[in-house]
């Protein structure tokens, strides 16, 4: 017999309310937009999505990716949220549902799952996205797999369009996560700016249809660092990247993080993850959308390397960068 | 730096070979078939679907749902597929492609890995199935989160449809796994037929979309017990549903596990899970089509159950069947 989710008490755990009584708790808390065609509740959800079909999938796992002790589970929903929806912007799309998968320990708190399954639903409110579906299952710690599907209007915004002459472009903010993990690391709780970034990133969703419908020839978001992911798309075009360090937005939080801990703020920005900006190559001389800033250039790279730079490789200011280049999950 | 696949030791680890050397070790066994727009490497993928997408995630989690010294992975993989892709077919549909999470150890063998890797693949290679993209990310054990995309010929078959007076009728193994991980729990080792079937379930994958052709009313693939999941059809159809004991298939195999062990084999055909044979309703008098096998009939069913069966009800003979019912996740 399933309890009804409002007759268990406030500290039910997900083992007192069973497996299809934490289900239902879930998935009251999902609206389903007109294009859910079947929602939550049978073998799969059906979705209307006009044309091809996005889709990525992310994983978050308890200790790595988030502490139950740094972050609400309303942010850590939106975090997973966030991710996914992001990959589908970076492409030049939009998220029109997704489904989880939870994985978690019998004695969490019902409440603490129902307040993840909030931050992933308002999450996915910013872009009219529906919670279709998922699955739910016993686990000594918690891992959450969210997929997101979506559509682009137009052909993707691929990785391997950068061509040398086309700019290289930035929208949203970047690094801000990377200075909230590390002041949250030393055991601070600010500048509260920063800390609530890296516990919620503010994604720029209406960048990446944005950049795909000015031209954008490529196009990533920065989920494990903008020089990492810069070297990404340049690894995919075949070209290379010079940054310029003056063009980089440092803000006033990254600077009072890295006169606090004795650290250069510019290694927030450049090998920060987190933020999920967007960043992109454009052709030189397009008129680029509202907010995005230039902070470099595209520029031929070779397979050798020999006689300039090597393809895949993102210098700053023409140079190598030798700080903290992003984060590696192996 | 990311070492090549094949310039690794064989006893390499996923922290041996990186996140992004595991990745093309993985993206190397994938095939991408018509549907493929955008495959793996991307920030998204993209695949056309004709019509409305389906949607199904579904997660494995070691020492839950396998054991390492149980099953290869290839047959872990296997599994991890089937139970997705048996979603799209319990709706009356075929996967078009799939997304995998995968979340494990650093010590992981990179050898498990691609063969987990290859046994989705093998898997997905029944329906014609791509594996476009998926994440990768460490973890204290292996958990495999995947997620079916695509799509049915016809409105999908819903659990709510099943109506006083029709047929239920079963298509595929079923208590075959329930009896191999019977005699794997108690240390043996056969009868070898269900302890494969227990490592590598036989979805009849031409089921699902056979039954849609033919006007199911309802339709569930049983991956949680026969009982149980026919009670999510009762309830979702607001109906009861009976059973005919002497029509249920109890294979000959299930017949020796359950002498052996001392143990109803009917119990295992009733309560047992992770076969994922269909299992739907049609109207009485619908030409079935082949290999399908009535098992009982949709009976009123009230609210209260006052004078007659409750709706979300399933009996066996008339009688409330006391023996174990299926898997509970938690």
């Amino acid at each position: 017999v399933t309890p009804a989710p409002e007759s268990l008490p406030a500290d039910a755990t997900l083992a007192d309310a069973g497996e299809f009584g934490a289900i239902a708790a879930f998935t009251a808390v999902f609206r389903q937009s007109e294009a859910v065609v079947v929602g939550p509740g049978d073998d799969a959800a059906s979705v209307r999505v006009p044309g091809d079909v996005l889709v990525a999938t992310d994983v978050l796992v308890e200790g790595r990716h988030f502490r139950r002790d740094w972050a609400e589970a309303h942010d850590v929903g939106r975090r997973a949220a966030a991710q996914s929806l992001s990959d589908l912007n970076a492409m030049g799309g939009t998220t029109t549902a997704v489904t989880v998968g939870l994985a978690a320990p019998a004695d969490l708190p019902l409440q603490w799952a129902r307040g993840l399954a909030e931050g992933i639903a308002a999450e996915c409110d910013l872009v009219g996205a529906s919670v279709v579906g998922g699955d739910l299952t016993r686990c000594d710690l918690v891992v959450i797999s969210l997929t997101a599907i979506g559509h682009a209007d137009g052909d993707p915004v691929l990785r391997s369009g950068a061509r040398p002459g086309d700019v290289v472009a930035l929208r949203g903010r970047q690094g801000w996560a990377a200075a909230g993990l590390a002041v949250l690391s030393r055991g601070f709780r600010s500048p509260r700016a920063v800390v609530e970034a890296y516990r919620r990133p503010e994604v720029p969703y209406a960048a990446g249809p944005q950049a795909l419908a000015a031209g954008a020839t490529a196009m990533v978001d920065v989920s494990d660092g903008l020089l990492a992911d810069l070297g990404h798309v340049a690894l995919a075009s075949g070209v290379a990247i010079d940054l310029v360090s003056a063009a980089l937005p440092v803000a006033e939080p990254l600077q009072a993080v890295g006169a606090a801990l004795g650290a250069d703020p510019l290694g927030f920005v450049l090998g920060g993850g987190d933020d999920h900006p967007v960043v992109a190559t454009f052709p030189a001389g397009t008129d680029l959308p509202e907010g995005w800033t230039v902070i470099g250039a595209v520029v031929e790279g070779s397979e050798s390397g020999e006689g300039g730079a090597a393809a895949g490789q993102v210098t700053v200011d023409g140079a190598a960068y030798d700080g903290e280049r992003g984060w590696r999950h192996f």
